[in-house]
């Protein structure tokens, strides 16, 4: 069997999956085994992504052949097609961070929010792949992470140090086209998504799930989210109702204790853009009080902190690696 | 003394004044009698926005000189300098809307968020100028219009149909970049604006102060602007607790029953786009329930219904012109 | 019949089709009798282009039916689909404006760049649509008009005036998305357009066929098209070795006589830019000398004077309108 | 005296000097030991650039304490404020490649496009700094290079490979906003700059005199540069008339001996995307014949290859590092 820093990206046609490849080639110590994808499969990846340089050819699905190449991977498929591609890998020994939504939550939360479990056997083993939100540890000895959404990611980094005090929350996202993915739509045409916003999924988006299961099904969320005229780029702005009557500064002090030795996240000291994390698997948080509200603002690159780069975080965890080596 | 159908522009060469302008150029019962500037005064308007092809020149401001052209004005001024300039036009008996802050607020209000007034005295008369949440017939009978804020527009007509059950709204704004102004700086910047989304004045916003005035100060508002890269648009997306456990159709009912008369105002299936209303006049309006909150979302064109637009609609219902007339 | 004032759009869920029924719906001689889609049929049209606020259903095409409701048609079908509806219309007594390139080059030059044609026995009465390059009497008169494509319009407004002057160009036109049309593709994927810019067809773009027709073949073409991220604009910039040594000031001379009396072309004192075109049937052109060449740049709205502004426009020469009706 | 490997950055408020500051941070081999600026000196670069996330604060310009920190630098002022500070590093010893006009031209040509020298006595000693048109050699032993023009830099890669048959060549560019430089004008705001196209400079453009310089005066040179709405990213488009009866494939030889062992510069299959390259150093070069023409294309991101990574190159030569060292 190939070492676990051998890596395999499954899916690696599609945005999240291509930068996943991306980060891999040049992460010092990992080595980027195989890279596959489904449609798009016998292509040069360089034809598909000439930025990312790669020199690897896009090859079918065979897990056989996977773990005799690599001894990790990072899947990217859609969910419902990642959980059978999961299980294979795992049943073959390979370490896996999953970037689909198959294995963050909990069964009865997936299936009321997705569909029937394609792999339900494997949810014990999985642990939800947000380091900063207590689960660094359990990422460390884990064989299977789910990395968790991108709005997710925002939203959660921007309440978590509240979460003992959150009674009551109001999550509006702003998003960037390129978590649409790469399918071309109506909704992703250049003259419908250029000047212009909206928000989708207005009665209930998947996503709040992850932050009902996280931070505890006593605190009433209200999660919506909004495309802009973004490329890469995730704005959460969080607006809380406390069960104390917390300052401005009380709530910064929790912040600060809460992300101090965070590599990855910064408490800054105005209202963050999300152009200042572009490309980058940074996460910064503000957080102020507003009228009766505590509002905390979180801005990730979608696709790094978002998707790809908080699996190479992951992944590098679970190796016994430095968990920022490759990602600055 | 001039018409009331000659209009003067004041302040034509921001991106404001120029829009009145423009619309005023071509609208059927309305003669464009002069356009103002301050510092491109002497420019042919033409120079300054080709695409609304208007044949004057921008003038000094100069109230006798004014008064003989025209009989109505368009004053599109900073608010502070707004105040002065529409005093002297009302002093020599022009119709005034003004689109800056100066005359929406009580005294105590604009004092709070503002400075001090510089005439107060006018106050008294002054209307607030959207005709959609109960103003019109006021409208009607005033010499002096406050254009309301384009956040606060999009905000009321968001919430105007709810305001006998709420108790408490966070109201989150997406605005483009041209609600800025035509100053030069580094936010306005294309290297900054394009492929970001920040929130600013986070520690409060003085539009809020004008739902605070129309929507009873019983309601907490927390209100919160962003800043995204559009041109022209704005959503306002309200999430609100109310008194009462309003289903989807009751809230849905509420908000058919207060603009269905309305000609600019779409109550409609799904939540709208800004670019559905670019360029237009009009605001579409959705509301649902999510979670424990009623959702209302409303999207104008910050620079017509936000601003211009309905400046020409309240100067229309003043000189008991059509309402639309000039606006479709 | 009906009357040719009854206007029927054909293609109407095309974004140049779109365009033009909402053209047709605001012309005050104009009634928009029809419009029809072939995906989209039996959806509202208003669903799919709000802001254009047509209150008509997409209908199926049905020769017969259309030519009841209707005595003119405006056909914005992709060339080959375009012959057939045309030849049905045309057979119905119907004066038609095709947008396609089906009617706009000789048969030899058609079947050059395109495919054998579907109707030429039309081919002898159709009229190229571009009244300001000296076609104006004809399409006064003519029962069907093909609107030219947007790069040759903007090329060749950028040329004519040296037409009888020029031994050799090179055009290199710049133009938005919505050109590409409504179809989600790879390249209108928001993520692939926007901060993009490429090069595209460069071995030979069917539109430089349309050039050569009305300049002569004696003039040696070199026409190359890029793609930027823009959503309604184009730019010809056309770089010209001429006969004579013409001196900056000559060559706009030439212009101003040429376009003297034209009412959507404007010759300027410096280089155009789309923005000041947008969303207007106008057309603005400015020449220089530099380096031993003649530089005239075009720029147009490519689905305003590009598309649907110059079908209307033709269609008002057809019926004897004022030529910009509902075009201002 | 500093190493030569100790940088310093001097101009690193603006787009070009912040991102030789963010390579140089990154470096292996270097270390970034001084920014400076000159009306933000007392900020932290981090406030500016929150992306780059460099710990240094900005210094006032200050020649004797930059020779103590370091060795080398990079200067990235504008032409002619360039100058004297050059001199006064060289004088100290320094190795400078300096972003700026002041050393990329003969005396002659220089004074003909911009204004008197301010350090005439340097110029000879300063090289040229594009290594793929001959100049490696000259750069690996020079104290002063002069990193070209973003526009020439693109042109002369598409151009090299041709340049014993150019008789005539038109040169159209197209580059993104961020090459206008981070000062606020009425050309930058973002409303001004989206959705918009222009040529500017149209009666001749100072980069020309760098291509006249470097292809030899023999060749005619047209060249006009646009603004395209795009952030990072340039394209120039080369219309070539050449001496002999090139094809296509001679042509593609041409490139493919020229560029065969060059690690930036790739000769691709089909026209190139700037996005390709956004973000990294290198160059994509397209070749083809289109009717009498070499059409010649050449993306880079102007901020990168065009400026600020073009000067690590070179620097990475003066200092016999190997050339791709931290620019990968």
């Amino acid at each position: 069997m190939a070492e676990p820093t051998q890596v395999a990206v499954v899916g690696a046609a599609g945005f999240g999956g291509a930068l996943c490849a991306a980060i891999v080639d040049r992460h010092p110590s990992l080595e980027l085994a195989a890279v596959t994808a489904r449609s798009d499969a016998g292509r040069h990846h360089r034809d598909l992504y000439p930025r990312y340089d790669i020199k690897l050819d896009l090859d079918e699905f065979d897990a056989d052949r996977l773990a005799q190449a690599a001894g990790s991977a990072l899947v990217a498929y859609p969910h419902q097609a990642a959980a059978p591609a999961v299980k294979a890998l795992r049943e073959r020994g390979m370490k896996v961070v999953d970037l689909s939504a198959d294995f963050r939550l909990d069964q009865a939360r997936y299936e009321r929010w997705y569909q029937p479990h394609e792999a339900p056997e494997l949810l014990g083993e999985a642990v939800y792949g947000l380091p900063e939100i207590g689960h660094r540890e359990e990422i460390r000895g884990a064989g299977l992470v789910a990395g968790p959404g991108c709005n997710s990611t925002a939203a959660l980094l921007a309440l978590w140090p509240l979460r003992e005090h959150l009674r009551d929350v109001v999550v509006d996202i702003k998003t960037g086209v390129s978590g649409a993915g790469r399918e071309a739509t109506r909704e992703t045409h250049y003259v419908s998504a250029a000047d212009n916003v909206n928000a989708y999924k207005t009665e209930g988006h998947r996503h709040s799930a992850e932050l009902d299961q996280e931070l505890g099904s006593g605190v009433g969320i209200t999660f919506v989210p909004h495309l802009i005229p973004v490329d890469q780029g995730l704005l959460a702005s969080c607006y809380s109702i406390t069960d104390t009557d917390l300052s401005a500064q009380d709530a910064r002090a929790l912040f600060q204790a809460a992300y101090a030795s965070e590599p990855f996240v910064s408490v800054v000291d105005s209202p963050p853009h999300t152009a200042d994390v572009r490309h980058t698997n940074r996460a910064r948080v503000y957080v102020t009080v507003t009228g009766r509200r505590v509002l905390s603002l979180c801005v990730i690159d979608n696709l790094w902190k978002g998707a790809a780069g908080q699996a190479v975080q992951d992944l590098n965890l679970m190796l016994g690696l430095d968990e920022t080596e490759g990602l600055t």
